[in-house]
């Protein structure tokens, strides 16, 4: 766990260049960015902070030039430590004017006229008081969609941001391995699950914003329920998924546990899961389509039907998801870099589902698994 | 930490009146809501589902009858654990339409013609994508601002509301207690926000979605800068400042420690920043307003000239902040049951700050502290 944190210089430069290009195609004189990995994504503003509603930031991507952060003064100090140069900022909160003419006066000063992309897309929102957002309108700025851009950018990750997803994927790896320690006939799910965060933590994660998971025999009825006192007990299959982070990128995904031996039809759906995974990756190339590796999955797994959690796995980076869809209706070509989650399930009996979820990166041939893959054979837990 | 979890059903229909009182005070058929916090606040819809961006979640609360939840099928299971019986539901993500015809057809069977309000001032975004904002809009909805109302209405803590953040703020107080178990000199302070956060799940948090803090001699810079791997040395002040969660409530105050025994400066610096608490707490009862609360800690800090962290202490509940702040601007009158932390920072020399926080209820009477109260003299960690 030695490897350096955040970026050099050149990282940030190279998106911005990429970005640039994006606009000077689109027509954008410039990108208004409000959220926090979209922030962090240019800069490398890295904090726990945004956890606080009150105070917006901004940042401000001109199609030529460097950009430019327009901040509360209680971060100005932090951004000062990032490669950004220009930063201007206030103290926030302020009732009468929470940033909004600094914001106004600063995208004028940048884009003149010209337009201004905003993320208005699929999984997209706006961080900033929506009277706020009028207030801005008002000042004849021209706003405009940022035409995917964003989501295009930041679904093909660098060698340097894979490898940051490699480190907290090995991490989370190392705590599903230790799950037998805290894991056991009698213990509570609520138990299983702070025992599990303190793991991934142990072994190396800074922070363990999402961990989800159930525990029933013959398979769960669902996956983002709060874990409840009920004990684990002889029989049951332990689901645990998992978004932990490091250096502010995350892994995402599972592991099934058996309390005992499983039966057989636990077995045979668990095995369906694995061959899943592997249908899914033997077809990650290059060229193929998101569409293509859902239905690769949903062949084995419902016979073609579908299922109601809507897609078998998703992009993921500096966001527990982001990007694309495993879904029919998504056509977005693979392409190298790109890092997302094959996450099949299925239905063991009706309502009794199993699901699993692994980690790639499409590479030039074969996908590389970031996570340790699972075997076949679930884990058998103490009973 | 035997506490049930959740709220009786009661806890919920007294929201929905309250909110529907100042619905119709203001003139509004409807509300829509669109974040965590807020959907959670009337439904109880626990999940760190949340924590993936990908699907919109809304709730209507009309002003006459029970909420609508409309939601991605995958939450509807989890949703109909909740006392909300009406919950329609659509499979997200759909690229074509991601819930906004359902969203747009039951916003209209509910509010009719009617103004439907809409959080949109400080504090508050909108959590759907703009562009499902504008295609929502076109629909002939009239939405308004909600006038305040979420904000008032979370403002004031039910006593069930308060048991939870007690019960979090003690967890809390107990990992700070377990501080000299884990940080010494000699420690990287990445390492003491791990262990800390493994001492509070220990504890019985659920989560810990805020650790801040920094380590330096005679004072520190900045308190939102990730902790770096420089380890802890004699004569550092150690700040630690965390957002625990348990059954969905916050609690957020810090504690300081010296690396063995503390210089004057410092020890006056903290003596004074308690003497600030208690200048603050005394002065807040009901009917004192925010503004107050804040003179009367920064004449004790700065003799009068504010600082840039831009506030002294904020409202605390669902959101690690949320509601009023502690700034000249804010007017707000203190009612019983507004939980809020007094925050006040010091300048021990240009640049080095000490800053401290804990967590009060106002009472018809003294306030009643959540958090345990730190001592004049800062704890010792072993050099």
């Amino acid at each position: 766990m030695s490897a350096r944190r955040g970026f050099d210089t050149p990282e940030y430069l190279g998106r911005v260049q990429r970005a640039q290009a994006g606009m000077a195609e689109r027509g954008l004189a410039a990108l208004l960015l409000t959220t926090e990995p979209e922030v962090r994504y240019f800069s490398g503003f890295l904090t726990r902070f945004w956890e606080s509603p009150t105070r917006p930031w901004f940042l401000i991507v001109p199609v030529n030039g460097d950009p430019v952060a327009v901040i509360p003064s209680i971060g100005a100090a932090l951004m000062a430590g990032t490669w950004i140069r220009d930063i201007r900022s206030w103290r926030s909160p302020d009732y009468s004017d929470d940033g909004v003419s600094l914001l106004g006066d600063t995208l004028r000063e940048i884009a003149g006229a010209g337009p201004v992309g905003v993320p208005m897309g699929h999984e997209t929102h706006l961080r900033m008081p929506l009277a706020d957002w009028a207030r801005l309108q008002e000042r004849g700025l021209d706003f405009r969609p940022d035409g995917g851009l964003m989501r295009d950018l930041r679904a093909i990750k660098s060698a340097a941001e894979i490898d940051k997803i490699r480190a907290i994927c090995a991490v989370a790896g190392r705590a599903f391995d230790r799950v037998p320690e805290i894991a056991r006939a009698g213990v509570p799910l609520e138990e299983v699950f702070r025992r599990f965060q303190m793991l991934g933590l142990e072994e190396g994660a800074d922070w363990v914003p999402y961990v989800a998971g159930a525990a029933a025999a013959g398979g769960y009825a669902d996956v983002i329920s709060p874990a409840g006192s009920e004990p684990l007990r002889a029989a049951d299959v332990l689901m645990l998924d998992t978004g932990m982070m490091r250096d502010g990128y995350f892994c995402d995904f599972d592991r099934n546990f058996s309390l005992g031996p499983p039966a057989p039809a636990l077995r045979d759906a668990h095995a369906r899961l694995i061959e899943a995974v592997d249908a899914a990756a033997e077809i990650a190339r290059p060229g193929a389509t998101a569409a293509e590796l859902f239905h690769a999955m949903d062949r084995l797994l419902t016979g073609g039907q579908g299922s109601d959690a809507g897609r078998l796995g998703h992009g993921l980076g500096m966001q527990l998801t982001e990007g694309l869809s495993l879904i029919p209706q998504d056509d977005t070509v693979l392409q190298p870099g790109m890092v997302i989650t094959l996450e099949p399930g299925i239905e063991v009996t009706p309502g009794r589902i199993l699901v699993h979820e692994e980690v790639i990166v499409i590479r030039e041939g074969a996908p590389e698994f970031l996570s340790p893959r699972a075997v076949v054979e679930m884990v058998e837990l103490e009973v």
